[in-house]
């Protein structure tokens, strides 16, 4: 049997553990969690270190020599993100269904863990104790396959978790950390769809694509958010104008900033001239169609392809369409299924362009800003699915359960 | 482009109509589905008959024969079913959560339609109704890949329901047949990953191990039932028989019928007797454990395989255990993530089997044949799933949607 197999199937037998532990002995553990953590900062911010030197050696960028980069702050950071995932409702065991049947048996839908869970990301080494607080919190056993920048804080992050394990009496094969980076090892894992029940891709939409093309495991993907704002012609101007800068320019690289923004024919001549100068005072790049062209200055041309963009920068491109159901069928062809959001004061436009479209998050009247499992009250966010199965949107605990039917009765039979 | 995207295109252009329904105009639907179906009866029987008469031709057996053919009275059942669907609450819209976060915006989840579903099946010509009424009535577009030698039927049967679709108004490549059988073409489908959200196949293992293993779209596998029933020490006798007599007889071709008895040692010497006289009335032949055939006459030896095996016949595997935790780690071995069975009078007992095991359905004093999404109160049953991820266990209409966020403000952003 190949080494990862025998890992994963380790993995396997240590997750049945954690799930049987009780709601409060999980949230012990995951306090104990962060206090390894603490107690192993030295070691952690040591081999940290090392990481960064050898990547500096090897000429990383600064940009991701920032996102590898830990410091006491950072770390205390990540230990308080553990205590917060601890003191979560804890979805295992959640009753969602209870009915009885004509014949008298009891029927509960009833949350249980998926099992064991795959984790395939980048740089940045919080990821190893975020999701691997997440995971075992649902009462999963996770597989961490971290990039090789990152390999030595990972492996000391991973060794203060595992200690944390070990004193609840729990298998420290429910956290498995891979060693081995090589691409064929990370593919055989990928296989592996009699132990591994589901792999979470995080990072550039290049890793999430490998990752989906060769997995024969669940994959629950991200690709990418090309989020669009629309304005009504119903819809008030400075509430508008807010909404398009903050969805812009609070923080352009976050896959909820948007990219598109549409405007209908009768308020453009209002709303444009305005909506341009607040975004150029915040440093945006505008690129419009014919016209957007003729009532703001200076604009570039939109081609189509700008239309598809996730610019993750300060750019932003700009159609004028003569109807709600234009800017639909706009939406509908370019969407990412990530998150689109109408500016409007009427509540049936509002509820036309909710019903109408299928992406993961809609909002009226609200920034893009707001789709993230914080702002939506998840409490913490293991990552965005843009895929309709299993979870759509941000996902938090819930996400990383699934439900199953328990049966109670007094010797029923079918005949 | 091929011809099966292009089909898969229109089949998800025609989807967005339908979701766009209300849950009456869908019912009304499916309501003239089975009215079609009804109309075009003798075109459909006529179909049907040069499918028999060209499997006869080509030497199938009896029982395929059997699967494949339809009569008024079938013809009639099915169409019966379309109206039970039709009749069913509609999943599509409903609110699963809503609530307010400290900053006013106002989040709620809500169930959508996958989009479009591929259905992989074989023989039965009657799941080209049934799996087209479920995945519609949620608003979904379905793509049907059926067997060759049910093609003239399912022809027949999906022009009826196309006329119903283009009646109400809907482009009619929301049901597609895909005509073209050749295996190439099913790969090609099972690759369309941006555009086929979910394919379920339905048939033998064979079949689902060659699509699970060929697909980078999302799989719902179903692979077998090897279900347990375990005789806990505190069992009450005669209802324990009845459970495995159930369980076993009547319908062991069933994926819920029991394989595999497990019998507490300290009520074995009461309970095997009793069990093996009434099973064996039946027909049911046994393998067991030394244990086993100390205690009955005439068993025959059951090797490793054999507590494995989905026997779907008159055979049931028998093992004498020691205790409960033994119980639970032989069904833990051998697990199918079907249905588990605990016969007991001893609730903590029933509570540990129940938090022990994960399978997707777990019963205490009930028959395993209630693992049905009939029997469960689902309504209908599109299939079972025996993996844990989106839907575990038999699925309903609710299996074919998914929750997204919906969410409401006053011009909210997050700054």
């Amino acid at each position: 049997m190949s080494d990862i197999k025998t890992l994963a199937l380790q993995c396997r037998d240590a997750s049945q553990a954690l799930a049987r532990l009780s709601a409060a002995e999980r949230r012990d553990l995951l306090r104990s969690m962060a206090d390894a953590l603490e107690a192993d900062a030295e070691g952690i911010l040591a081999a940290n270190a090392r990481d960064l030197r050898a990547a500096a050696d090897k000429g990383v960028g600064t940009a991701m020599l920032d996102r590898l980069a830990l410091d006491p702050g950072r770390l205390a950071g990540v230990a308080a993100a553990l205590r917060d995932v601890a003191a979560l409702p804890d979805p295992v065991g959640e009753v969602t269904r209870d009915y009885v049947r004509p014949n008298g048996i009891r029927v509960q839908k009833v949350r249980v863990p998926l099992g064991v869970i795959a984790m395939i990301y980048e740089a940045r080494p919080n990821v190893t104790a975020d999701a691997a607080a997440l995971c075992i919190k649902a009462g999963n056993g996770v597989i961490l396959r971290g990039g090789s920048e990152a390999l030595q804080s990972n492996t000391a992050i991973a060794a203060a978790l595992k200690r944390a394990l070990r004193a609840a009496g729990i298998g420290d094969a429910a956290l498995t950390l891979v060693e081995d980076l090589r691409r064929e090892t990370m593919l055989e894992l990928l296989q592996l769809n009699d132990i591994v029940d589901l792999a979470i891709p995080r990072g550039g939409e290049g890793l999430i694509r490998f990752v989906a093309e060769h997995a024969r495991v669940p994959v629950i993907k991200h690709y990418k958010g090309v989020c669009h704002l629309y304005v009504d012609d119903s819809a008030e101007l400075q509430r508008a104008v807010d909404l398009v800068v903050d969805g812009k320019v609070s923080r352009p690289a976050a896959c909820n900033a948007l990219e598109t923004l549409l405007v209908h024919a009768d308020i453009a001549p209002r709303f444009l001239p305005l909506a341009a100068a607040a975004l150029r005072a915040r440093g945006v790049a505008l690129r419009g169609d014919e016209a957007t062209r003729a009532l703001v200055e200076g604009v570039d041309v939109a081609e189509e392809a700008d239309y598809a963009a996730e610019y993750l920068d300060l750019v932003l491109a700009v159609r004028v369409v003569d109807s709600l159901e234009t800017a639909i069928a706009h939406v509908q062809r370019h969407t990412s299924d990530h998150t689109e959001v109408i500016a409007t004061g009427d509540p049936a436009h509002a509820e036309a362009f909710v019903q109408a479209l299928r992406s993961a998050v809609v909002m009226v009247n609200a920034s893009s800003r707001f789709s993230d499992g914080g702002e939506l009250g998840l409490g913490a966010e293991i990552g965005i699915s843009t895929t309709r199965l299993h979870s759509y949107g941000p996902m938090g605990l819930e996400a990383l359960t699934v439900e199953r039917f328990v049966v109670r009765g007094e010797g029923q039979v079918r005949g």
